[in-house]
């Protein structure tokens, strides 16, 4: 077989992938991960179980692809965009933001995918948690990660924990994915990005009110 | 038949229902709303299917019927305890204090019972997802009202909106049940505690400061 042919057939196997993998974020948001069966995946994507067995061996493979997918596509849609944002209270603040975004952006028509993937998995031990937990333990340390940065950089109060921070401004965002999700309660992104601005400005030393202020004011 | 017997058959009724509903609850808090089958739980139970049909006619009856009994549950852990509170901030730090406490003493063995509930059902229309709605709206619209009272006695600073208020404080417990279950922190409960009592103690007046006080010493 000529080079060439194998890397049109390689490209042709990665396009394949996608698609599966773009179905299956849709089929999980919607109807949870423990919905995503090779069976039902077929039937959406009507092609034959035993092609979709070639990409991923076990309904195990596919949802641990799956999440790796949505990681993805939530770096693109939060963690790229913040890069253009200086590192501390600038990047913080602009993570946070993206993320409500992706809320209002509906990114995945079922909500966040991982805090809905979450807690379907929380209770249930294996693989498939495991890589869940890693996802949003990779998230908490970027914005830790940021919060760290901010009080090196002096743009925090002396008195103000990091981690405490970060548990606090995390908190809105859940907190808006869920209420949202159930009370039907619209304004709850509005209350988010309230609770988020007042408490950076609260914990925000002059340095790091500079550091915010072009995009608050 | 006669009264003492017709008496003591509704007594035997009873409590064979309350026994159902005690081995549902912990079936739905380990294994999801979805997984409460009669057929599961007859066989968790060692009843007969068809004993269990003649309490509950359905799955979806079964599991409305459950939520209502987590729901008293969940009165008299957390709602029941802070009457002893005089309404306003006081009775409003009660019920947040009584919802960690619930999450510490594991009153439900998979974390909190409405918000794995909610979390599973906020995408299925139906009477289950209303049932869990009214459950969630109740618990806000309760927070609410304390919040209103503490507005309503000058125990709030002018520019406090209760409603802000109870939107991060109820934030910061959802994120102690949510990060506790998959990130296996326990110091969350830890920063849950911290981040109500700073917020109460930053929107609180002097005379809501002495409404806290005896308890935030």
């Amino acid at each position: 077989m000529g080079t060439a042919q194998t890397g049109s057939r390689l490209l042709q196997g990665e396009a394949t992938r996608s698609r599966i993998l773009k179905a299956a974020m849709d089929l999980a948001s919607r109807h949870g991960l423990d919905s995503l069966t090779i069976g039902e995946l077929a039937k959406e994507l009507e092609m034959s179980k035993s092609g979709l067995f070639a990409h991923f061996g076990s309904k195990e493979e596919l949802q641990i692809a799956t999440i790796g997918a949505a990681e993805t596509l939530f770096g693109f849609a939060i963690l790229k965009p913040a890069e253009s944002h200086l590192p501390g209270l600038g990047r913080l603040r602009a993570y946070l933001e993206n993320y409500l975004k992706y809320l209002d952006d509906r990114v995945f028509p079922g909500g966040c995918f991982f805090s809905a993937a979450a807690a379907e998995y929380d209770d249930r031990p294996g693989r498939v948690r495991d890589r869940i937990a890693l996802s949003m333990r990779k998230w908490r340390d970027l914005l830790e990660e940021q919060a760290r940065i901010a009080k090196t950089n002096d743009e925090l109060l002396p008195d103000v924990d990091p981690l405490q921070l970060v548990f606090e401004l995390k908190a809105f965002t859940h907190e808006a994915n869920f209420s949202r999700r159930l009370l039907d309660d619209e304004d709850v992104q509005g209350r988010a990005r309230r609770g988020i601005c007042d408490r950076l400005l609260n914990a925000a030393s002059d340095r790091g009110r500079a550091a915010l202020i072009h995009k608050l004011s």
